[in-house]
């Protein structure tokens, strides 16, 4: 009874936090449908996802990431008038081009909870994550997509890339960004099925 | 006891894989003395891994990861001269510049050393990871580095990128897998100090 409390308390508190963000509009609009979804189970919730994006990563001081910022961020298709527009912008030490995956932490009341997460991520084809966390109030899973890509583009306002080369990186970035949706999608939908 | 000597099997048939890749010197270098450290212990194994690697690979139908294969693999620092030899040999679709974190799955005998595992990883201030199979005889874990990059640097016999370009990411990538390399080493210790 003790545990069951616990992890009430917390699902509670990560229901809040995504009605919060749902209503400040802070929620990528790809994961809302499932995020709600999940709030409504009994047994599970989520706490932080990205639903997948592409970026230009500004590095001032080489690879140290904590004093990485977001130089431009979209959560969508990307033009490339845009994308060059941003490459132009000012900039201080390196940019990088990236593509990263959606990544989703769900936390579960049982380790058997568990279980079935792990088996409805393979059966959607997801094939990065595991338990990151297993304590007497929760277990904690962090799945990932693998569509990827990442590369400097830009070094002391000096843009290192061509625009034929870039155009071509940026169309397969868009395509394979879709991927990455149309994965969440089907992740979504099993999900529904699986745990209704 | 059951339990036991189910495990003492798994163990040891990944025990007998392992010498067997030394022998056949199937092994990445900067893996084996870790890989043989966990052979000798009691809770834990080793299957697959991957010391982290530059690599470029070959999609002659796109996306389609089933028909990808190896256009050339390095696990080791590269010299410009040879990705541009590499890059102009015959292909087949779409080559990929691609810098590949390492990659590990140990296998625990009980929860609590699987916890041990997570915790040595944090500590190695390794990221990403986590249980991907929880089975009454084991729990696996597989972890990864994050140093990654990823491009499309050639399509249908076309080199899509400048010298100079390609000369500055290939600085970054090995830069990037000397980091990933340290970073093996940092875990090496931590899991030796961890487990003796």
């Amino acid at each position: 009874m003790e545990t069951d409390s616990k992890f009430e308390k917390i699902k509670e508190k990560h229901k809040k936090s995504l009605q919060k963000a749902i209503k400040e509009k802070k929620i990528d609009t790809a994961f809302k449908p499932l995020c709600e979804f999940i709030a409504g189970t009994k047994n599970f919730f989520t706490s932080s996802c990205c639903s997948g994006r592409i970026l230009i990563l500004g590095l001032p001081k080489g690879d140290r990431k904590k004093e990485a910022y977001f130089h431009k961020k979209w959560h969508r298709k990307v033009k490339f008038e845009e994308l060059w527009q941003g490459l132009k912008e000012k900039s201080i030490g390196e940019l990088w081009f990236k593509l990263e995956p959606f990544i989703l932490h769900i936390g579960c009341k049982t380790l058997e909870n568990a279980q079935k997460i792990l088996t409805i991520m393979k059966k959607a084809g997801i094939k990065r994550g595991g338990m990151i966390v297993v304590s007497d109030d929760k277990i904690l899973i962090e799945f990932q997509g693998t569509q990827e890509m990442s590369f400097p583009v830009k070094k002391n306002e000096k843009i290192l890339v061509e625009k034929k080369f870039m155009k071509n990186a940026l169309k397969r970035a868009n395509e394979k960004l879709k991927s990455n949706y149309l994965r969440l999608e089907k992740l979504e939908k099993i999900m529904k099925e699986e745990l209704k």
